[in-house]
């Protein structure tokens, strides 16, 4: 299995305008959010990349992108009708051939030599099948994450086979269906937001948004739960940390994690101080 | 003297996107840094605002504007020409008013019950003059600043009658020309990228324009200077701070000092330490 291909989503409006944030990276460079995921993905060796967009959005998302432009394929999601449908956008894009899955809202940062999602890809390329990346996630988290019930595979500390999947499940649910053998106690198996998919996942969702034209979208959650019914599917412990961007203080944390693993870690840490020292406290503030 | 208007320079190349960069407000509400810009003037009193771009600009700028979409007129600088032409294009809009002028790539958190305009605009209109805000600034921030040497005025902490101004001068010509009686040693009143001008200094800078025609650009600096000449000027300290966001990591700064001021402040600490606690050591990262 190759993976030459990537789908980034970033229709959805309530994540309008993320991909162009600024943001400086590890090694000082100013980039936007949409550059630093598009770098994630070609750094994990893919070649063409399809971002599934809002109408209107393709001139600045295009400029956003930098120097891998001649890599993007803009595919157009005319309607919100939910995440799952926006990756089903991607089906021509795709066309049959298996394929890395971002999400536009996040970001990455890697605590090992390879990157995130190149850890993925190699996974996937050498298992031959689909893998989503996961992270063990305290109990407290699960209202916000697609989360996995799986066994470990023999052998492996980091690999799983996963048996269902739930969004968002609440902590009776987790606790009945998601429980995940040597994982610390209240800790699950939650979606890190980066997946690699075979390209059934297209027909499945083909199916699933046919059977539900008029009830609520279909989520990819929805669509993997069948999908690993269907195929083997992997889930991988990635050794890094991921940082949605779309959340309340998303941006600030997500950058100072950045910055704090990068090359301007002690210029951070004395902006921090100084900082801190030059607040009037919150007495003062009142 | 009233002010109700206000003139924002938003169209160099240089700063090009960053009034669209999203941030979290002191009150925990997501904005865009143009639309902080723009409530700062509309807290001060002002009505009517224009706004300098670059030409293809408007409609995303509008978008990021927000409630105060129809107080905003946009003037487009055709070709990047320097700050002080950006602020002539502005001409016709002020129609031989005094105006309140902010720079779009700085905010501002005031220290005190009124913003940092709100501040401005009330000496300005007492003291029916025009005048810059100002901060004591340590020697070796000069390169970064507009330097201005004053007098204060007599019974006045914070007011001060300017004499001359350099822009970005060495700490040689400052010592020469720019120490003001009563600040700390080693400290120069340096601009704060907020002024309230009189309609005199468009008349200023066509001047410079035009004997400069084939020279370097016309900074607001050299036309203050002329200003400060003809007619009374005086430099205010406001009770603030005022932030670059167009710096390396200036977003960063901005967005931590804004939220560790307002009610967010506890979760943001308690982010930071969990983010630092986090942190594999930086000899695990190399």
């Amino acid at each position: 299995m190759q993976v030459t291909k990537a789908v980034i989503t970033a229709a959805s409006p309530s994540q309008h305008g993320l991909p162009l944030q600024h943001l400086v990276d590890r090694h000082g460079t100013h980039k936007t959010a949409l550059q630093m995921t598009v770098e994630e993905a070609v750094d994990a060796g893919v070649e063409q990349i399809g971002i599934v967009i809002r109408p209107g959005d393709a001139e600045a998302y295009g400029q956003a992108v930098g120097e891998h432009r001649s890599r993007i394929t803009f595919v157009e999601q005319d309607n919100p009708r939910g995440y799952g449908d926006a990756i089903l956008r991607a089906r021509d894009f795709v066309a049959g051939e298996p394929f890395l899955h971002l999400v536009g809202d996040h970001l990455y940062i890697s605590d090992a030599a390879n990157s995130c999602a190149k850890q993925l890809v190699d996974i996937a390329m050498n298992e031959k099948c689909a893998v989503s990346a996961v992270q063990p996630t305290r109990e407290n988290k699960l209202p916000y994450f697609g989360t996995v019930g799986a066994n470990r595979i023999a052998g492996r500390h980091d690999l799983f086979q996963i048996e269902r999947m739930i969004e968002k499940p609440t902590p009776t649910q987790a606790e009945q269906d998601l429980v995940v053998a040597g994982l610390r106690s209240g800790y699950y198996l939650c979606l890190f937001g980066m997946h690699v998919l075979t390209p059934a996942v297209m027909d499945v969702l083909y199916e699933l948004l046919q059977a539900n034209r008029n009830g609520t979208s279909v989520t990819l959650t929805d669509a993997l739960t069948l999908l690993a019914q269907r195929e083997r599917m992997l889930a991988y412990e990635t050794d890094g940390r991921r940082f949605n961007i779309g959340e309340k203080y998303g941006l600030l944390v997500a950058q100072l994690a950045v910055a704090l693993t990068g090359g301007d870690r002690d210029e951070i840490l004395t902006e921090l101080v100084e900082l801190l020292a030059s607040q009037p406290s919150p007495a003062a503030i009142r």
